[in-house]
Parts: C-alpha cells; sequence; structure tokens
C-alpha cells in the first residue's frame, strides 16, 4: 500500500455520481455525463469539442458521414446543421445521396426486423421474392429505385455533359431534390443534397460508383459523353483546407468519408484542431474505421495541440445526443 | 423490381426522421429516438418496456447490475431507483459492492486515463509503483482498500457469526454503510448496498468470492467460524420468482448477474414478461453475456409473449438515458 | 519529410509477409504469424509465451474458462491439457461443468442455427415448445437436463453431507462422471472434470449457483442438510499461488473465471510471470472481461516484468491455435 | 421437459470435440473445426465454400480487399492466389496499394506498438516529430512516402495522358513496380498489383481518391491534362459478372471493395453463388461492412441458393487460415 494520498493527480478530480429525474433536459444529461467514466466521459468530452467547433465562424467545420445514416432517420439531423450554418464540407456516401434522393422524391424507409448471420435465411429469400431491401432493420421497397432513376433521367443527367467533378454532380441532384419536393417544408424535407446545394456547401462523395447512385451514373455514361472525374473534387477540399484558419472534424462512422476528411489535411500546412468520431469500430480491428485520432496525430492529420474525442457507439444513439448537447451549449 | 406498393407490411411504418434542439428534454430526444432505425429503436423500444416495467406495483422488479458501473459513475442512478421502489431484486457484483462501500465510508474513485493493450506499459507499471489501481479510465488509490477492510473488521463482521447467506452479509454491509457515512446527505451518499438495506431489496452476489469483498470475507473466516453459505440465497431469489404475478428483467452487462437473473425462473411457473438488457457483448462471442433474449426464450426464461428490447452499447451512456427515458414516461 | 532512415527502432523488424501453402503445419503458421502486424502478431507472441509456461515444471499454470467452451466442442482439448500435466489449478463456471457432464454420461451438443436479436423469435419459440435449448449455435435437447439430475442423485450427492467446498463438490462429479462413462476412451471422453479429478487439479467454480449445476445443488440442500461452503476454496488457490515458484495465467474468455484466476494473487508476495488471454471483449467496454493485462499489472496481479499477450477473437478459432501452437513448440 | 430425443433435426448432428497435437496440419485443423460450434464451426464451412469457388475454372472469382492488409503482412498472401489463377478481378483500396508499391521499391513497414484511444498521446506526438506514421502496431518511416512519390513521377505518371480509367493506372503501376524491384525474387516480392498485371487481372480501386496514391494522382492532374475517369472501370467489371458462368466473392474487410463486389451483380442477370467474408465488423452496426450475407440476399446480390459464409475475426489471423485450408483441400 504505497499510495501517497496527498499526490494531486489522483485526488483532484474525483468520479461523481450521475442523477436523471423526469423532465431533465439533455443539456443537464450531457452534465451529468461529465461526471461519469468509461464510454459517458468520452460523450461529454465530445459535446464540449463540437460545441467550440460550432461557436462562432472560426472553425472550418469537415463533417465525414458514413453509414446507413439516411435509411436510419439521421437525415434530419444532417440537413438542419447543414441549413444552420455548422456544415462547410461534407464528404459521405454514394448510399447516403441515393437514399436522401428516393426521401426528397416521396420515397419512405420502413421499419421493419433484422435477421442474424446465422438465421433464418428463407426471410430474406421472401424479401427478394417480394422486392424488398433490407438494411439492417429497416425495409426499402425496390420499385423506389425506379422512381430514383427516373428522377435522375428525368431531372439530374439533362444538366450535365461532358466530364464534370462529382461535386458538380451532387449539387444537380440536391438541386432538383429541393425542385421536385412536393411536401409543405420543402426546405426541410428536400434533404441533405439540396440543402447543401441551397447553402452552398460543397457534397464529395470520393466513392461514388459504389452506389445504385454510381451504377446510374456510369449507365448514363454508356450512352452520352458523360462522365464523372474521380480527381476534380480535391482541388476544392484541399483548398478549403488550405484557405481556413482553423478546421475541425466531426466523423460519423469510418470508411471513405473518415480518412477523406482527415487527408485533406495532409497537402495542407494545416492539421485538424478539433475532431471528435462517433465509431462503432475498436482500434483493434487495425483499420482505418476504428483508427484512433491519436494514430492520426502520427501522420500530420491532427494538430499535436489538437482536442479530440472518440465516442464509441451506436451512431443513431450518440449523434442526436452529441448535435442536441451541442447545439444547447450555444444556446446557453 | 416485383415489389408490390400497396403491401402494408412494408409501406405502414415509415422511418421518420430525428430532430434535436436546443433545450430539449431528453423525453422528447426519447420520442424522437422512436422514429429512426437500427440502435435508436432499440433503445425507444426498451424505455418504453421499462416505463411499462416501472409502472404500478403489477411488476416484480429483478436488475442484474454487472460491469464496473459504481466506478463509472453510476452509483446514484441505481440508488435512486432502490429509492423509489423500482427495484425488487438486485444481483450484482462484489466489484460493485465493493467500490460502493469504498464511497460510502468516504473514498472516492478519479478521472484518469484508459491505455491501449498494446500501449505504453511503463503507465500501468508507474501507478503500480505509485499505489493506485486502474479500472479503463477511472483510478483509485489504494489506501482506500486499506479503510474499506477497516470497515469490514470494525462495523460489518462483528455482526456476524458462523455460516451465513451471502444476501445476510451484503444486509450487513448496507447498514454499516449507512451507519457511518458523513455526508450531509446520507440517504442518498450511502449508496446502493444501503438504500438496499433501507427498503428490504434483497441483494444477491453469487460470485462474492471473485472481489475484494471476497478476499476479505475469506481471510476473516481463516481466524473465525465465519462463512458464507454459496446456496442459501437461491431459496429467497427463487421464492420471490415464485411468488410474483408478473416478472421483469433489467440486465445491466453480462457475466454471471445477467444469468442469474434470468435463471431464477427455470425452478417456477412462470417466466419473465419484460426484459431489458443493455450490454457491450455483441451475440456472436456465442457467450452469455452477449446471448440475445430469444435465445433465453428456448430455455423457458422469457416467456413467449414477454416484451424485450436488447440496446448494444457503453452502459454508461444507455443505463442513464434508458432510466431518465422511463421516469419521464411515469411522470407524464 | 523529418524521419531518419537511420534511426534503428523503426528500421530493424520490418513486417515480413506470410507465406501460406497446402500442407504446412500448424507449427508453420504459427511462425508465419510472427511475420505479420495487427492481430497475427499477437497470436505469434501468445504461442510463444505459452509454450514457455508449458515448457518444464516450473511454471505453476493456472486457467480459466469462461464461456460456452463445452458446447462449442472446446471439451476434449482442455481434458487432454489437464492429463498432459499442463494445468495445475481450474477455474471454470457452473455451465461448463454442466455441459462436460451431460457429455460424460452420454449426451450430445447438436449443431443448430444462431438466429440474430431482431430476428424471428418464432424460431426460439418454437425451439421451447420442442423442449430445445439453444447455446447460439449449438442445441441441446431438454431431455439431458433430466439424465444430468438424476446422475447428480444417484452418483455425486450421496457422497457429500454438510457443508463442504465448491471444489470437494466438482471432485465427486469428476469422479462420477468417470465411474459412468461408458465410451472405449472413457479417459478421454469422460471429460474436463473426470480428467481433473483424476489427476489431482482442483476444479474451481465460485459462481456456482449460477447454473443449472448450482440449481441442482440447491435443490438438494432444500431436503438435506448439505450445503455449499462460498470461502472454503480460496485457501487451496491462495496457497497454490502462495507456495508456487512461477506463476502463470491462461485465461479463455472474461468473466469470474478471468478475475478469479487474476485476483489469488493478492494476497500473495507473488504476481504473475506470464498471462495468456483470448477474448473477443474490446478494452472500451471498461469490463474486466475486456480490461488490459497492462490494467492488472497496475492492481500488481502481473508482475511489472511480466510477459503477457492478448488476442482478442473467438476462442473456437484461438485456443486450438494457440494449444497446437505450443504443443508444437515443445515438440521441437 | 417436452423434447422428443427421436427428432432427427436434433440428434443427427452432434458437436464432437476437437483435437489438436503437435505436428498436425492446417487442413487437419480446419476438419477439426467443423465439428466444433460457434465461429470454428463458420471458418470450417467458409474453407468448404472456398475450396469449391478455386477448384476447377469453373467459378469466376472476384476479391475485395480493405483494410490495412499489406502493411499487416498479408501482401504475399494476395500475390500467390493471384498469380496462381485464383482471383479474376481484384477490388481494394488506394491504401493497400500504396503500400503495396512502398514495398516493391524496396520500402519495408516495421513493428512497433498500438496505442489505446485514451492513452499517452505523448507517443503519437513523438512519432510525428521522429517523421514515422503508426498504423495500428505497424510503423511506416514517412520517407518512404519520398521515394513512393519519385517512383509514380519517373516511371507510372509518363505513361499516362489524359483521362483514363483507374484500373488503366493501377496495371501501369503494376507493371512498374515489377520493373523497378530489384529482389532475388521479383515474381513474389513486387507484389500484388505486379502479379495482378503479369496475369491480367484487373485491379479496382473505386476510392482510390482516398488514400496517399490518390493525392499523388491528384498533384500530377494539377500540372499536366492526366486525370481519372471514375466511372469507366465500371463496364469492365460489369462485364466479368455479365459474361462469366458462376461467381464467387471473397470479401476481406468491408468498406467499398466488399459492396463493389457484391453490387457488380445488380446490373446483371446473375448473382453470387458463392461468398465468403472475412469481417470484423458486427452486423448490429447497421453498417454495410458488417451486413450479413443474408442481407445481401434481400438485394439480390447473392442468389437464394448461394452457398455462403462469414466469419467474424480479425483477417490478419483468418485470411492466412482460410487460404491454407482451402489450398490444401485442392491438393487432397
Amino acid at each position: 500500500m504505497t499510495g501517497d494520498p496527498d499526490r494531486e493527480e489522483f485526488t483532484h478530480d474525483p468520479v461523481e455520481h450521475m442523477q436523471v429525474r423526469a423532465g431533465m433536459s439533455v443539456g443537464e444529461l450531457i452534465d451529468e455525463y461529465g461526471t461519469a467514466g468509461i464510454g459517458a466521459a468520452d460523450l461529454h468530452e465530445a459535446v464540449d469539442i463540437y460545441a467550440e467547433m460550432l461557436a462562432g465562424d472560426e472553425v472550418t467545420n469537415f463533417v465525414g458521414l458514413a453509414g446507413a445514416m439516411v435509411p436510419a432517420g439521421m437525415r434530419r439531423i444532417v440537413t438542419d446543421l447543414i441549413r444552420e450554418g455548422h456544415v462547410d464540407a461534407l464528404v459521405t456516401t454514394g448510399a447516403n445521396l441515393t437514399h436522401d434522393a428516393i426521401e426528397a422524391i416521396g420515397g419512405h424507409h420502413h421499419h421493419g426486423r433484422a435477421e442474424g448471420e446465422g438465421s433464418l435465411r428463407e426471410h430474406d429469400e421472401q424479401l427478394r421474392d417480394e422486392g424488398v431491401d433490407r438494411i439492417y432493420n429497416v425495409y426499402l421497397p425496390q420499385e423506389h429505385f425506379t422512381a430514383f432513376e427516373h428522377h435522375l433521367r428525368d431531372e439530374v443527367f439533362p444538366e450535365l455533359t461532358g466530364s464534370v467533378s462529382i461535386q458538380t454532380f451532387t449539387d444537380a441532384l440536391g438541386r432538383a431534390n429541393a425542385r421536385v419536393n412536393e411536401t409543405n417544408d420543402i426546405e426541410a424535407e428536400a434533404g441533405i443534397a439540396a440543402a447543401a446545394a441551397a447553402n452552398d456547401v460543397p457534397v464529395y462523395c470520393p466513392s461514388i460508383q459504389d452506389s445504385v447512385l454510381g451504377l446510374q451514373a456510369w449507365m448514363h455514361s454508356q450512352v452520352t459523353d458523360f462522365t464523372l472525374d474521380a480527381l476534380a473534387d480535391m482541388t476544392g477540399l484541399n483548398d478549403l483546407a488550405h484557405e481556413s484558419d482553423r478546421q475541425g472534424a466531426l466523423v460519423v462512422g469510418g470508411g471513405v468519408p473518415k480518412n477523406f476528411v482527415l487527408q485533406s489535411m495532409l497537402v495542407t500546412p494545416h492539421s485538424y484542431d478539433y475532431a471528435v468520431q462517433l465509431t462503432m469500430d475498436p482500434e483493434h480491428t487495425g483499420g482505418l474505421s476504428g483508427a484512433t485520432l491519436d494514430e492520426a496525430r502520427s501522420w500530420g492529420k491532427l494538430e499535436k495541440a489538437a482536442r479530440n474525442a472518440t465516442v464509441l457507439g451506436d451512431a443513431t444513439i450518440t449523434l442526436p445526443l452529441l448535435v442536441a448537447g451541442a447545439l444547447d451549449r450555444l444556446d446557453r
């Protein structure tokens, strides 16, 4: 028993014990998380950093969005962040843009059932027969892809000729989504790409080929001179990284969006000053999706002095908490 | 494209998109989770079920509490649930009872740093030299174990002679914790075992040997006739299961507490009518900690008609959400 | 680009690239793992350490065995390790002892199907109706539990009266399992408890109540003076820890067996000199099951100089690799 | 106890118990896995399917390779599969191609240390100062990127003008890697891209921008008319899918390579007849990386009758086992 009870390092910052009650606000809950350990402490730190990233205009915010975030119901949160000026560049997947457009033109995803790997595969075979695609516990009737194909053919492709950047394509898609949306609240319901187009926020999609959106683009390229330039967007993203004063990264999920956001600093004199990631991938996979933000520091993607936090867990639970908590801080 | 757009199964329950805002309440956030998919939907369902479990006096609530929940700052949430009458039996670990008692007698855990498996082991060696135990990102100076030893010797063991049930021991511990607590808010700060003792809630600890509390009990048994009966508690737990009308299980973490709660139905004519589990273990480990509640149905631990939900994620994040959300429902 | 290409730390130990071929031995495969990174490197290190633990008689080997290792087909590997003198004390779960005995008396587990959490719960309901218990993708017809009950009543309980240690009970179980086994290869097929009893290896089961074995023991205690002493076994385990010269821990899965093995050093002047753990729990859960062995160093459970390795992955894949690889080393 | 012991479904396929011994072959180990449950059973099934995919010339094999497989030492296994005619199309990441080229031109990765998320970030800061990039537990001195830049400038870019397909670029890279390699065993050491180029195996890299290789391509595009066409490769991949008789997918890791392989069937009348995936992502993330192959069935990416297996675990451990096991089967 050699401990020195007076050593400040081990005695100055006690874990307190969270209290919860009926009627408490999300802001209060986040404050309570700050008193606790393990992941709760990480979530509190992430809110603290994200609020600092969003306060004022000083920080240029890069957002990476991977995973089935639109099918899972996170579309409006991202749309609102864009509309409120909290996103300066968005890197996402072709899948999220596909599902965002399907909702913009009136389609819907539906609550369904998840099936385990070893489970009754008959269930997925039955869905196949009935023309329903499954995304974990979300269903999407396949006829929506037909409507999406018509939307691209009628509203998006006519605007585009020759070799264009992917961002030019996502911008045209966003404007078309807004144009055809028929809800009462077009501004909110037209979705992510529409909000980005309306607010001059570039949407980058470096692996666009890997999606139904990419397959449709390829089919269109087979019968016209249209194609997509894989490299052109890097100029815009790198310029933004170069010209900004302070840089922040919000990374939801891993994959290409995560690294594409982080690597944008490699060809600038800057590194990220702030970074928050929400992921379900632990670091021991050795993959980029689960890699720690400290590892990114060794590459020079993050400043040595950067504030950063990683929250391990389902982003459909943690993203709403993070955003509600940070908005609450801004409002205080 | 063979889908029938009119098939109700695939069109009646659209995924809506969560909205968050500054100042929203946790209750509102939980409602929003209910519109989304993947884990958010599971969390919403869990709140719905837990609120039904807590409403009225009809359901007898069994709680399993594993993991480092006390060092991580969840002590007050469990204490308050007990004080509000929401726990009829608690199954937990010797570690949680040890750390609960350390806080009751004035000790504190402290925010520290986590170290990765492959990381600078020098850091843990240094902690060793300085007499500080690490629990992920929480530190505990070892001298608190000396104080705990004195507490047991002076306040708890004198009450116990011969072979007693483990629950008798935890009850004596709880009363001693309350007796010596010197805070202004003894009722709240004396902690889990104290609240349970004050409210006649039995605390079961089937693997008590596997903890510092168990080591101390063993050392005391070496010099007196004191010992603990491993089987005696099963009578009380099984009687409670037998005599209750409707049964609900809240399982936080896996391990022994999870199965000990679930198996209590195997020797009764009942099975659980409700079950909610918060776990970080996925089912594909094949272990009991990650096993689905459907699997428990095959064993007859859950009623075929039981409502159940599993939320995969860090319980330091999800337990406060679950409890705050359920209390909010009760209050509406 | 500030790197110093001559810095030895970064240039002396190149990752080579694994080669595999038809007909290669497991020993050769393990050697190849040693050239690679991420988890392969950890597995190679684990084999290296485990081989050193098994070589000669110098190291006293404590084995913790959690998880559904018997239903999953790992029973013979553990049995053979015991028979070959590679286990000095075994800490396991009541479930593993229950399923070990079921196989000893002629029962079998069967390959079945896993079901996802959100999956067709009708499948588990059907299993319930048909009297089949599911353990992930393994099935066990419930009538085997009736046979097990008879076995305990006829062969085990008659040997035991009054309050006995849990190890006394597992020893009687092991001898009974050997006695009734009717296979041609009784020594191998009678299983883990039988091999332990035959080789004077103590089997500890600190959470025995948490199993069908524990439920049966409790039912027997209701009608006789039989009961189990929860603390008695700690004397034997701690004495073994105290008296041994060098200590090694093999920890398969986490849970109570892991910590009970590790904490046995807390009341001795020793700490483990070697430790290998196979687990699916990452450290960020904050729980003991996923806690790193470095964390155990802060508590004094491991020597500061101890060699240790953690392999993250399914123990049904990694345990056979580890054991085959270590035996191969001993044989070279 | 309602089980019918004669029901064949529950009694015909007993779990046997694995045996391991010194000197056993990997082929024998795989056979043993087949007797066990949980993940061992999945690995055995995967070997069985993969051996069937590789036997004869009937099956066209698409391989997706994500994750840090080259830094982790899996480069030679993939190279050899290509050279032996077991790969008909490879989809991988820019990172794997970057690191493959670095080794081809004489660079090496080195065994280093992993650091936990919450760990001493000073360590990564120090690596930054010393010019060393970290990939989990693998180090790469940054000067290798300078050599890689020169390699592209001197050997690869001069061959390419105007807008070319990504596959044209990876082919030129592979030929250049072979040309400059100075080892005694050029054919093996020149690596993945070189082996693919020499064997007319197309290498697709749909998210090439997301890598140092992509950054270099972009920088070259800034000063010449060179650029990469994002869509052109889909023609070749989809034609291969269209023209083949039977299709098999081996998916290592998730990410873009996984889905790009799987979605190639969406614009053909075919679906995969065989699929094996090695992943660390569980399905409950809701993301594509962890999505089950049954889910892919609902989309029509897999045939309803397709044989498929998923092995959850570290691919640096499971890929060598899978390939060695399958090659052994072919050799029997």
